[in-house]
Parts: C-alpha cells; sequence; structure tokens
C-alpha cells in the first residue's frame, strides 16, 4: 500500500524558483528525503529553473551545499547519487516566452507528467503558465503546484487563479497550504473519523468551544517590507489558519477523495458568520508586538526592526472569536489567535467539552473543570485528555485533580521519522492526489470572509493594540475570552 | 478537608478475631497505616479480642511481629509508640455471654463511639451481637463492621442479617467488600461523574458491551475446604465482580452520599436478567484448573490440591455474559470472568464503545477497532482510552493505529501512598460514612440473581470444564464472546 506500489508515475517536476528561499529550505531537501525513502520514481527528474546563467556543475553544487545546509543528518552520498541523477538545470527569464520553449527538449509529456512548482513570486504565475502552455506542457496530465500567497485580497486572487485557469483546469492545479501536509493535521481527520467516542461528540451538545492557536516566537526575520504589506491576518489566518478550522469543523466526508473533503471544508468557510463594522471591535482583537524579551533576549519591537515605517499599523498579531452560523456548531465559538514574538513557538487546538450538568463532587470542586481534548500540532506533536481522576488519598472528601492521558507522536512512533510538511504534498502533487490542496472555492471563500474583517479594521482604523514582546500578546485578547467566562488554554 | 478536620471522633474499634489471618495480614498493618498519616484520633482505643490467654504484653508483641511481618517499609519507631499507647487485649470466648462484660470497663460509649469489627467466621456474629449487647455497646450511635462471607446463599446470609439486625440498626452496620475500598474502584465515581466526556457516553447509544475481569495467580493456598464449599462464584462474582459492576452500571447518583449510591446499586442489581436452567448453558462458564505452568513453575490441579477431595465439581473459573434490563443498558452486555491460577493476577474494566457507523478509511482497515476505555483496578492502577491515530509516515493511504493514552496512577501520584482498601474502609467506619459499605438489600439482592445460576448448575450437574493452570481459563469462555463476535481484551 506504499506510494511506489501503486499510482506512482514517473514525472518532469519543474521547480521554478529553484534559486529560491523555500526551494533552498525546503523543497529541495524534501526532495532528498523523498529519494532517500525510494518515493521518488525511477524515471523521475527534478528540473530547477532560474534566470542564473549556472552550469548543470553549478546547479548540482548549490544543491548539494543547500542540503548539507539544511538537513540535519549528514547527507547519504547514495541517496545524493541517486539524486543527482535526477537533477537538470535550465536557465529561463520567467518574463521572456521564449525562454520557455528549452523546457520542450528536456521534458517529455508522453513519459513523465509534468508537475511545474511555482515557487517564485504570484505576479509572475501568470508568465509562467503562458510560458509552459507555448512550451506544449499545460495539456492534461500535467500539474501545476501553487505557493502562497494567492492574492492579497479576493479581487487579486482571483487575478492570480484567472491567470491560471486561462491555461489549466481546476483539477491540474494543487494549491499549497504547508500546514495541509504536517502529521498532525493530518492525524485529525484520524481522530474524528477514526474514533467514535470523538466524531459522536463532536457538535454543540458535547462541545462547549474550540480554540485554535499558532504562536510564532520569531519576529518579522528581516522581511519587514513584505510582512508590512500582509500582517498576521493575510500571512496566517486567511490560509493556514482557517483551513485548521475547517478540518477541525466540516462534516464527516462520506469518502477520503479530495471532493469530499474540500466539498465539506468549504461549507464551513460559508458558514462563517460575516464580521464587518458592526462587530468587528467585539470580534476581533489586533496587536503588534512592542520591545520585549524573548528567550532572555532583549529584541525589539516591530516599528524599530530594520526597514520599518515607524508608522506602520500594520497587526502582528490577531484574535478572533467566530462563530459558525451551521447545525453543529450553533452556539460554539471558535476562538483563533496567532501572532509572531510570542513566548515559544507552538500551534495547537483544544477542544473544550462542556461542563458536567450536575456536580456531586461540589464540596472538593465547587466547578468541575470540563474535559479537554488538546491537539499539540507542533512542536512536541500529539494528542492528549485531560479527564479528572480521584487523587489517591485518605481525605474525608473526595480529592480530584485535573490528569493527562498523554500521547505523543514522537514516543509512539519512535522508530518513524515525522515526514516534513513539503515531503508529503510534494508527493501527492506528483502522485497526482489533491486532497491535500486547496481548491479555488476555497481560497475564495476565506478571502471574502477575511476582507470583511480587513475592511472593517481599514475604516474604523484604530491602531493595533502594542502587546509586549515576549508575552500572549495583548490584555484585549484575554477579555475576548473572559466576557465569556472563559480562557485560553496554558 | 481532611478527616481529622472534621467529623473525626474518638473510637473504641474492638478487633473481633485479632489473631486470625485477615487481623494480622490486613487490619493491624492499616491501623499501624492510619496513625503513621495522623488519622487516628488521639483518644481512639484498639481492643483486641480473642479467647488466647495473653497478657498485655504478649499482645503487644504478637502486633509488633506482625507489622514487622506485613508491612514492606521499616516500622516507624514513633508510629509505633503512639500506636502501642492506643492497644489493648481483652480475653473473650467468642460464645460466652459474660465473657464479653469486661468489654464494659475498657470502652465508654460516652466519650468513644464503639466499632466493633468482626474479623471472625460468620457462626459467630449472632454470638458477638448478644455479647456486644449485653455489655451495652449496641446502642446508637455504636457501630458494627462485618466482613464476608454473608451467607453462603440468600437464606443463610439472612440468617447472619438477622441475627444482626436484632441488635443493631442498618444505619450501624458496614457491610465490608474491600473492593470498595481500593482507590481505582473509587476512581470509577470520579470517572463516570466529573467527566462529561464519559458521563454523556455512558449508554446504550454509546457503549458496545463491557467486560470485567478479576484473574488471581493463586490457586487455593492451603484452604481448599474452605474454597471446596464456596467456590469462585460465591467467593468473588457474588460481593467483588457485582460491586464493581453495579458502580459501572449504576444510574449517576444525585448526591454523594450514602444511600443515594447505594440506592442506585441496587436498581442495577434488580435489573439483573435472571439466569436460570433455560440460559444457563448459553450465558454462563465453569471451569476448574487442571496442572499447568504459573509464571514458569509446574503448579498441580485442583483436585491434586492437598486435602483436596478427588470428585468435586466446584468451579474455581467463572464467566458470565449478563444482560441488564433497563433503559440504559438495554442490548449492553457485561461480560464477567474470574478465575484461580491465571496467567496473572490482573483486575480490569473495559468499557468497548460502538464502532463507527461508517469507515472512510476502508482502504487500510476494513473494519475499524473501537474506542477502548480501560480501568486497571490493579497492578499498575492507572486508566487507559484506545483511540486510533494516523502512523506518520508517506504511505499514499493513510495508515492507522491504535494508540493508548494513558494515565498510571504510580506515575501521576508518584508523591502519593496508594492507601490499602483496608485502611480507608476502616477510616471511614469510624468516621461513620456508610458510602463504601454494602446495604443488606444489596448484598440479599445479589445472592437472588447469584442463587439462580447456583441452582442451575447444581441441577444441570454437569462438571466444570478443565483448564491447564496459566491460562485464560476453558475455550467456552472465550466462545462466550466469539459467538457474539467479540473477544476479551488482551
Amino acid at each position: 500500500m506504499t506510494a511506489t506500489a501503486q499510482s506512482n508515475k514517473a514525472c518532469d517536476l519543474i521547480l521554478f524558483g529553484t534559486k529560491g528561499d523555500l526551494a533552498r529550505r525546503k523543497l529541495l531537501p524534501a526532495l532528498y528525503q523523498l529519494e532517500r525513502a525510494a518515493l521518488l520514481h525511477a524515471d523521475s527528474r527534478i528540473i530547477g529553473v532560474a534566470r542564473d546563467a549556472l552550469t548543470q556543475a553549478d546547479y548540482l553544487e548549490l544543491v548539494e551545499t543547500n542540503l548539507h545546509k539544511f538537513i540535519k543528518e549528514p547527507i547519504d552520498a547514495d541517496v545524493w547519487q541517486r539524486l543527482k541523477g535526477k537533477l537538470l538545470y535550465v536557465q529561463v527569464d520567467l518574463t521572456k516566452e521564449a525562454d520557455y520553449l528549452q523546457l520542450k527538449d528536456v521534458t517529455n509529456p508522453s513519459k513523465r507528467i509534468p508537475v511545474s512548482y511555482f515557487a517564485t513570486a504570484p505576479s509572475l504565475f501568470g508568465n509562467i503558465c503562458k510560458g509552459l502552455d507555448a512550451a506544449g506542457l499545460s495539456a492534461e496530465p500535467s500539474r501545476v503546484v501553487l505557493e502562497k500567497p494567492i492574492g492579497h485580497c479576493l479581487e487579486s486572487s482571483k487575478v492570480i487563479n484567472d491567470e491560471v485557469a486561462r491555461y489549466f483546469k481546476e483539477s491540474q492545479i494543487y494549491r499549497i497550504d504547508h500546514y495541509l501536509g504536517k502529521e498532525t493535521v493530518l492525524n485529525l481527520l484520524a481522530l474524528r473519523f477514526a474514533n467514535a467516542i470523538f466524531a459522536s461528540n463532536w457538535d454543540h451538545n458535547a462541545i462547549d468551544h474550540v480554540q485554535i492557536s499558532v504562536a510564532e516566537e520569531v519576529g518579522v526575520e528581516g522581511r519587514w517590507g513584505y510582512y508590512d504589506d500582509a500582517g498576521q491576518m493575510r500571512d496566517m489566518v486567511q490560509n493556514h489558519l482557517l483551513q485548521v478550522l475547517s478540518l477541525i469543523a466540516m462534516e464527516p466526508p462520506a469518502r477520503l477523495d479530495a471532493d469530499s473533503i474540500r466539498d465539506e471544508k468549504l461549507k464551513v468557510l460559508k458558514a462563517l458568520r460575516p464580521i464587518n463594522l458592526q462587530n468587528v471591535q467585539e470580534k476581533t482583537v489586533r496587536g503588534q508586538y512592542a520591545s520585549g524579551f524573548v528567550a532572555g533576549k532583549a529584541v525589539p519591537g516591530y516599528l524599530e526592526e530594520e526597514d520599518a515605517r515607524p508608522n506602520s499599523k500594520t497587526e502582528t498579531f490577531v484574535a478572533i472569536k467566530i462563530d459558525i452560523d451551521n447545525w453543529r456548531w450553533a452556539g460554539v465559538p471558535f476562538y483563533l489567535r496567532t501572532g509572531k514574538r510570542m513566548p515559544n513557538k507552538v500551534s495547537e487546538v483544544v477542544i473544550c467539552f462542556k461542563p458536567q450538568p450536575h456536580n456531586i463532587f461540589h464540596e472538593t470542586y465547587k466547578q468541575l473543570p470540563a474535559n479537554k481534548l488538546i491537539i499539540r500540532l507542533q512542536p512536541d506533536e500529539g494528542v492528549e485528555i485531560q479527564i479528572m481522576n480521584k487523587i489517591p488519598g485518605l481525605g474525608e472528601t473526595m480529592q480530584l485533580q485535573q490528569s493527562k492521558l498523554d500521547l505523543s507522536f514522537d514516543e509512539t512512533f519512535q522508530s518513524q521519522r515525522i515526514a516534513d510538511a513539503y515531503e508529503r504534498l510534494l508527493l501527492e502533487a506528483m502522485l497526482g492526489n489533491q486532497y491535500l490542496f486547496v481548491r479555488r472555492d476555497e481560497v475564495e471563500q476565506a478571502w471574502t470572509w477575511v476582507d470583511g474583517i480587513l475592511d472593517a479594521w481599514r475604516i474604523n482604523n484604530e491602531p493595533p493594540k502594542a502587546y509586549q514582546a515576549g508575552t500572549w500578546g495583548p490584555v484585549a485578547a484575554i477579555s475576548l475570552l473572559a466576557r465569556d467566562d472563559r480562557n485560553w488554554d496554558e
């Protein structure tokens, strides 16, 4: 049942932007790991594309250097030898249609499926599509893999999607959201749909509310200008957090295939209650980090970073209370928060169940803590359930304690290396499985909802609330839950 | 909220049978531990009673010797000093009413509550009650604590209960089932009623069936004659297993007080579907161990044990499929099994949840394993939930694996010594809390149901099925579940 045994066909993987950050850090190391795991078809080829004049030897050296740099373990000589045999470099100025014709010579659509990975600025997607078409690489079964951001808002995303759609059908298009490649995010499907104990308790009858937190320790990391144009809402919420939310909130799909799942995710996005000028103050919190301390080290505020524009109102933190207006989730808020310069890098989903209707332990616990299911996406991937147990002991009354039933992926699956999200997504794209890629209507629905909030913020014109670097965001994010008599999980 | 701070009053704890096995192994060590934990009232006294002529010094020596023998840790000299100050010996021939009058001199009901512990043969309970009455020790608030067996059948249990009831009201009577003093059995209350995730899934909608296993590694341990009169049904099922079953199956009590809980347990016992000649073959399995190997050591069969009567048909193993005819448990069988000379000493409850109604992972799992909640009563006390997770890895299909979310008491409550059941029960008796003691109507209802099976077996007159020592009982016990397309948890 492994990939190689089934639908794995040889591909020409064309890597546009092979010298860029994403390719060097993530894609090339992922291809090495796939080669190591014997998951690349023997006849597949990897065609690096950039506009620099590089010899084949230059390119191999560049790849090797980056593998050494971005892979922790020592590089296996045999694996590298095999991978090297698949690598090829083609110099293309992405804006020059004629340059693309060179790809004709090195590809062979009748033998190998062309899979073009756009690891470039989205502004070039149109050019690349046109060039691929000119080179005869746009017809089915060829595929294109698009990196985010797909636009800056609904309108600009439509422009990009339209440009690609001119040459490729939706069934050929693989939009990456690397969160969908994470093992722990995939495990959400197993948890929800392979466990009756959760499946039958996954609604407003059993669940009080849901929390999704994605905290980053880093700041803007030298890309202030780029980040300032986007902000945390576009950079994290529109894609990653809404995707995770969709997987948690969706109705059970009847099958595991791509459209069964994506239909259900889309329905969730459509059911998100709009946030607009009327309720934006009540439902959202924007923050921007001021100077502070992270891991004991003094760090500058967002406005003091290199290249910063001192009066920027871009948010580096967002908290949102989301209502999902459907039958399953009526009255069950989903609280999202994500920010930079938080105390730790941590992503987790907390399912907070309803409390017991009646408390027979009121002598020892005035208010019984409710059960929680905590899904740790990173780091220390795992799942835990918080339940109440009796504390052993001879006290006259029943002393209870909240305890954890814990499943750490690291401990449980010790023999297994946890694959990086990009390994899986590259593999699935080469296998032609779309279920972990985002469909156009999802992207646009997410933008529709996010644009509502961005518009309201813009019109409101309130500055983001400052929070000290190394804290969990502005106090208002705590109040957002406190008003509902709830707390962020800690 | 500790015992000493609240309702702890001084007691005269009168220990009938102070030289017997139970007192030496369990009760005196438990009293030492209570003294060590400062849970004995400073003014309480412990009055050992037996018919031997012992000086006070002899008695203290006897107690000290047994403490050294049956307590693993070294005896704390200070604690022993304090306990010694509370100990007193009185020589009583339990059949001579006049002897009891001596107890008048050493007790003081106006200052210390008389709590008489009957650690003797039940045939003496009547004599003891009469003697206590003669000594003026039967009026409220004095209490009596009765050890099992309370009878050999419904009729004989009524005789014993009637004898005691002649002198004591039900509110003064504390019937011991030491399983109710186990931390893990008490934790059943916390698990069920402090966790909405379980409470709301505790019925025929969510649960497929329940398994209760109490396996002993030992054989009859030199008391063949006594055991042969009883058998596993009377020795284990009528009391311990039915008590555990009641706690698992009962409706949530509105309060934690004794009668709220016992009312609910009684309702369960009343709802057990009778087993009689018509269905006994289908619902029960009787076994008797043959020679075999336990922990690598050859052991004799039941009929080859010392003092054995070679044609005995007494069962050393019982498996039963129990139907509970009420709204909560309709269609949810409870499978019980208990036996001697099994591979390990292990007691556990397994709640097997219903499988998922629809399987979207059928490519990798034709039949998804159902969730299980496993409550380990002993050894390695704890709770675990078996859930399905995705196995990390890049296989083309979603590979799942059953994983455990585990809570081990030992690991979780490292600082806590786990009190022996007798410590708790002695303490509760001295505090006057009846909730962990068995009410007369429970005992009688349990006998009513058990007698039905025993009668059917007697009339049937089939010999028990042989099973090799060191195995999980006769094959028929496996078939009992296999017929329902189920398996004992392993």
